[in-house]
């Protein structure tokens, strides 16, 4: 049992094990490798949706869990689906609502079922199955559709590791069974099975001989060291299909992104940029900078004189660092935009390099300057 | 002894008492009757300046007492002034700080030579002269300079309204006299007087022969009724010079603009249209929606099929309602963004009814959609 090829992905071209490919959806298309900009509730935060296009981003990240609750996958749909109510005309891709649920919610109970959990809206009691969370995606109208999934903690014994890994690709088969094939239209799965390279080789094997449109790696950036995610991307990728896109989810810092893409990663999302954008951290070359520290009170420079947004083309780090004193909302606004585009720039400079077969060379300036602090350390 | 014309000012038409012109400074034109939005601590809140133009504004108001209490004037003039700071490049004004000390801080005592007051920030004893404001002023680069004023409270007893307008005007003179000339940038005296329309009087006397670049009117819109401040526009914009710009500080709602255009007022500011579009609420014809309230859950409709803004364009109510439950900070910007163009545009009517003889049509219509509703009573 194959998947048909309701989402087209076409690997252009390699630079050792990177890759340099293009997604087709129904919205248009995504050049891989890819960095997704959560929107958590129909809105990434702090951001208008035309700026976050214009930072670069060619699709976004819708969180089920949150959507499913407020304000509700029906809602979404009766109003047009999730698209043209958060006005992003782009693809989106939403997560199953599990790892949320697993988060964030409280008094949940899982069986073979699904999993029961507790709103942390309004305390309602919530049912989730596989075959849920196939028709809320559905109702959002999501381009690219996750599993259901169970998400273990790190770190985990092997043998929960298992049973957890072995109800996911039970689960897995189920969305499969549920899911409805259309044009341009893609359903993933995850692969699971923590740390242990033969429950991470079990899931492959199972979700192949299911079939997906793309192949997730789970249950990682979950507080493990980064050598140990890299440790597991090792002996997980190179099992994945070549033919179709392979996802890391939830990371990650730009590091952790690059070290990805060394081994094979398309694609990738993570509320890092938009996060530490809210609470006054700015990515630059070699770091981030605390925009809330004192020294930058009268710092005329912008965030990073190499950068070409246009918070860098038009406000300096004193500003930055009076509208986080001062309390102001443009704060959390102008630097999500940064964060977002360094983000975006990053990954075109990514993708630029593996087209010239020059990744390495990128991978080598790269460490240097995460390892001199680049930017950074002309500050101190 | 009358003003240099460091600022000017032409008359290009009127209708009944209704004046449209056109005010030039260092850093371009504004079209009046004209609105203002208050960018309070060097930001329009939750506005990307580059949309505050796109709202249509030619000119924004800034706060001399945040911005002197922080980042502080000295700091604002040493990154290049207030214009460069906050990427704002066209023309700015700035209150003299009197309001706000008599509205927001602590322990203030005043005397002849001016007023000390604790600050809200940290605590620390501040001084504020005439002569001071005007430093600041300068020192933030801003294009209309307002006059120190002491402002009173509503009602206040016609002995203590004459002791203080006559101190506002002895302030005035001095503020005349610490104000540097320069081409592009004018200083505006404030009337005085609170409801005596002898006092309103004595004060414009006052003002016209120390001369002024602008004419405000200032004591309003502090809790008294319409009909009031009315009133008081109807004893003292006469009295105001032709060739100079009327201005009612602090006001207002859609309907307070209306009614002042028409007894002769040019330039308006107001937090109204930003702090509502903060807490959910959102401007049309006829009045306001609440958009926290239930009914919009579901509602489909831009906020005024009318309006030609990008957020009427582009999202419906149910989705603003949703950001406004879910905490989001996009609510907030765009019914600001709605909001400031609601204004801008009211402001555009005005000029070409004004323009076309047409403002009693204008008014008429204005009037017959606030008594109605309009917008409002289809939703009800």
């Amino acid at each position: 049992m194959t998947a048909t090829a309701a989402t087209k992905f076409e690997l252009i071209t390699t630079d050792g094990v990177a890759r340099r490919g293009r997604l087709s959806t129904a919205h248009g298309e995504i050049n891989t490798p890819a960095f997704m900009p959560v929107g958590t509730a129909g809105t990434v935060k702090a951001m208008m949706p035309e700026d976050v296009a214009t930072t670069g981003a060619e699709i976004i990240l819708g969180n089920t869990y949150h959507l499913m609750l407020r304000p509700t996958a029906e809602r979404v749909a009766r109003l047009g689906g999730l698209h043209k109510f958060m006005n992003w005309p782009k693809p989106i891709l939403t997560d199953s609502g599990g790892y949320q649920v697993f988060s964030l919610s409280k008094r949940r109970t899982i069986n073979e079922k699904g999993v029961t959990f507790q709103s942390h809206i309004d305390g309602a009691k919530v049912k989730l199955t596989p075959e849920r969370s196939i028709e809320i995606q559905r109702l959002l109208g999501t381009n690219i559709t996750m599993v259901l999934d169970e998400c273990t903690e790190w770190p985990i014994s092997e043998e929960d590791a298992r049973k957890s890994m072995e109800l996911s690709i039970r689960w897995a088969a189920r969305c499969k069974t549920a899911f409805e094939q259309r044009p341009g239209f893609g359903l993933f799965g995850i692969v699971q099975g923590s740390m242990y390279p033969e429950l991470r080789r079990e899931s492959v094997a199972h979700l192949k001989n299911i079939g997906f449109e793309g192949y997730a790696i789970g249950g990682l950036a979950i507080g493990e060291p980064q050598e140990e995610m890299f440790e597991v991307l090792e002996y997980t990728v190179p099992a994945l299909p070549k033919g179709r896109p392979h996802y890391l989810m939830g990371v990650g810092k730009p590091a952790d992104i690059v070290g990805a893409v060394m081994r094979g990663i398309d694609m990738f999302d993570c509320v890092i940029p938009t996060r530490s954008g809210r609470t006054g951290q700015a990515f630059v070359r070699g770091g981030s900078l605390n925009l809330r520290n004192a020294k930058h009170v009268e710092d005329s420079r912008p965030l990073d004189v190499a950068c070409r947004c246009q918070v860098c083309a038009n406000y300096n780090r004193a500003y930055l660092h009076h509208l986080i004193k001062a309390g102001e909302m443009l704060a959390g606004m102008l630097l999500t935009f940064h964060n977002l585009h360094y983000y975006q720039d990053l990954m075109a400079q990514i993708r630029g390099s593996i087209e010239s077969g020059t990744m390495s060379d990128f991978v080598t300036t790269f460490d240097r300057e995460q390892r001199t602090g680049a930017v950074i350390s002309e500050t101190e």
